[in-house]
């Protein structure tokens, strides 16, 4: 009798410590993506939005948007890390490398890090190193995240549990600043706001005020373009019997819509150095709106560059609730139901010099 | 303390006479863009269509579709115009200047033309002449709109009112025929209609017959792409408690899909030369089917071109209204509630010659 | 008075056996397209996903995806052959010449080769062969199909009645095979799957499992990307009065769903060679979740290609119906109401050679 031909995914007891996964399918990310991702997102970080302004700040041209790259790299995985996932649990120790453009094709791997059982058996924690690389070999990404993932079979022997020792940022000295970057030319004014890295405090915290209603055909056409097949999110027919009764929003599509909020406040974050560490804490669903609020974790320097500057920053997206009062975690580290997202990243910004 | 960084928009009492704006964010109008606009839109006009049709008429390939280009660089103006608008009311002088082509960067800046506070001292209307620039900084599109905007305070001093004069269209003479145009290579059975300037009248009307529906994911994934960031067309957590109840649609929306719907009828309108005015008479949701009519308002021969001429149209919009009745004000200019766009404008069309 | 300016559509007795319709509008393929095409269906398939990959097998770069090629094509002849048409009746003699790569601009022409009225007077089936070129007039697909027509006049006389003799399918020897192409750099990890055509069995059942839930926006955007104006996909304000209640989905977006859920069992079958057969047994619409599963009908060699075979398919599509039990029709040929699509087609897929 023939194979099964179909892709059933891993499951917990598939991997194991050390493992390296090639992951399918290559993507040549074009300019189509980028303007579908802007549809999207409705992002308006100048750096990925005009060729002229990219141009005046020494690179080739306009950068595909740092989330949009991460969500290529990510899609990648899917297939082979998560298929069989019940929750997607964490990022840690994410790093941006060189930026993509359009027409650069990504491909990505993945070593096993990290295996621990649940002690219910049914269910294991997997933590995989992800590395996106363009047609280069080039590094543009890569990142640590963990799931949790069904055992195929409940009597299956436990491997030993390895919890892998993870930062709790990217250190500020690891921020990779894109070569033949020269901030001399970079125009506030096009830029969309006077506020540079001099301008930003630690604890600062900065409402994005704007919302964004989701619809079930936004975020799947986002997940579809990143070819993120996991199947929560486009089944209504299953899903519709399922825990929530309906699909499942990609948690990577509200961290785009957080991240393109965040243009109002943090205009001159003009890229995405590093995710130090996020957790999708609520589910959201279409029909939910989702605002999105900021906090300056820290302020760093860079070696060799006084016209960037580093924010460690934590935003927060909420749905169906505005954040003009900072909603977040209570006392015992408790999210409320109407909080989504917290995501701690670093970015930089344009310094006075 | 820290200042607030996020963008609160300007408010009546900020605007003053001539004072220059200039706009973020650049743009770079792509392949990417020209592909979501006809997936939005259905538009099927050729120019924007096939690089081997413009070819063929002298361009280097597709141009971007004009009111595309009008979304692009209007889209700029919002955040520093209209963020605060309580109603866009209306266009006049509106001026193609060159073609955009995929590639192109462009930029936008406005001039404060005219300044009127309404009786009740809660608003006040603002004149504006905007410019679309591409990055040689050759003008795309300069026009005038005029929105009542909100004032921060009720008591702050009414500025001296100036009403601009505005023309009641844009002259013949004054039309741009792109540079470099030639018709002789023009293909009417590719174009889709065998009806040329000559056989267009004076007075004459058109019912474009077809109808399209409007989705939420569509209007805001196109008003996104523009990055259009006006509230009212995003965040229904906000706007179900407002005014409607519902999100509003972009007007510009509505401007396209009339363009997109008028190919049926006027498919060699090959490129829209001028804006005379335009007032979107009733608002769009969700929901709504928009249909159109155009009537012939002009007949213009262009200086020194045999091939080309000039048509000025008035096209109305309706929503859940078809138009074979032509239906539009009444006696008294009042407007039924179907109806909700009339716009007056110029098309370059192809002629005998 | 003038001529009426719109484009009626043509009628049963509009057409005559021989005629030759040039179809408007000539269209460039981009990467605008083909990256919105990824988003509205998820494709996956590695040659139309990344440059790297189809550099990797002596192409020049990643290629439009066949179906997409195929819907650009259809949609250029709506206009002229089935605005007016009752149903879509079937396909037959499709085949692919040579690939289409972004920056192509594809014109379209039918020739009417049969044509038959129906008895009730009302109606006729029109069998009309169209074929697809690119710019340098190299044929990128030609095909038949036939779609039941309304007469204007039901008085109108009837035509001979002439039905073409159409093949079962095209011939493996008729298939043909992008010049270049050579599979030695072939690589299976990045394609997605380890199957190849020697592991395919005649008779062989795949159950592609996955499910993507239909939406309002997504078909209709993806429809309006074809240019295809039938207007029974767009208008709920008149298909709300008609036979369904609803918009009816183009049956060609199902085709690109099932193609593209059937990469989960078929990921190495890198391209459509043939349309042998299809019919669009049930409609669609928002809401349905469609699944797919194929059969291998027949396999063969092709001259001269050790590195490339082809799998006759048959992929039958359902709605709200898991395909598990291989849903199709009943030993009357009678098609349960779930099923939706049946597709008789041919692909290309690498041998181990």
């Amino acid at each position: 009798m023939a194979a099964i031909k179909t892709n059933p995914g891993n499951f917990f007891e598939d991997f194991h410590i050390g493992q390296e996964i090639q992951h399918a399918v290559p993507r040549t990310v074009t300019e189509g993506d980028a303007a579908l991702y802007i549809g999207l997102t409705g992002s308006r970080f100048a750096l990925s939005s005009a060729d002229s302004f990219a141009q005046n700040v020494g690179l080739p041209g306009a950068t595909i948007d740092d989330m949009l790259a991460f969500h290529m790299v990510f899609g990648r995985t899917v297939a082979d890390i998560s298929l069989n996932a019940v929750a997607n649990l964490g990022y840690a120790a994410g790093r941006f490398g060189v930026p993509i453009y359009p027409g650069d094709s990504l491909t990505a791997r993945s070593t096993v890090i990290g295996l621990k059982e649940n002690s219910n058996h049914e269910t294991g924690i997997v933590y995989v190193h992800s590395v996106g690389l363009n047609q280069a070999d080039e590094v543009v990404l890569d990142y640590v995240r963990w799931v949790m993932v069904r055992k195929r079979d409940r009597l299956a022997p436990s491997p030993e549990a390895l919890v892998p020792q993870l930062p709790e940022k990217v250190a500020m000295a690891d921020l990779e600043v894109p070569l033949d970057l020269d901030l001399s030319g970079y125009d506030t004014v096009l830029a969309g706001s006077p506020y540079l890295w001099e301008d930003y405090a630690v604890g600062e915290k900065i409402d994005h005020v704007d919302g964004m209603t989701l619809e079930e055909s936004d975020h799947m056409i986002a997940t579809r373009l990143y070819q993120n097949n996991a199947k929560v999110h486009f089944n209504q027919h299953t899903e519709g019997q399922g825990r929530f009764g309906r699909r499942l929003i990609y948690g990577g599509h509200i961290i785009s819509l957080a991240r393109a909020l965040s243009f109002n406040g943090l205009a001159n974050a003009f890229r995405v150095a590093a995710i130090n560490g996020g957790r999708h804490v609520n589910p959201s669903f279409a029909g939910d709106t989702i605002y999105a609020w900021s906090e300056v974790l820290e302020k760093g320097e860079l070696p060799d560059r006084r016209d960037v500057g580093a924010l460690r920053l934590r935003t927060i997206a909420t749905k169906d609730l505005a954040c003009g009062d900072h909603p977040g975690p209570d006392s015992t580290g408790k999210y409320p139901e109407n909080v989504v997202l917290d995501l701690d990243y670093t970015v930089l910004m344009k310094r006075r010099g």
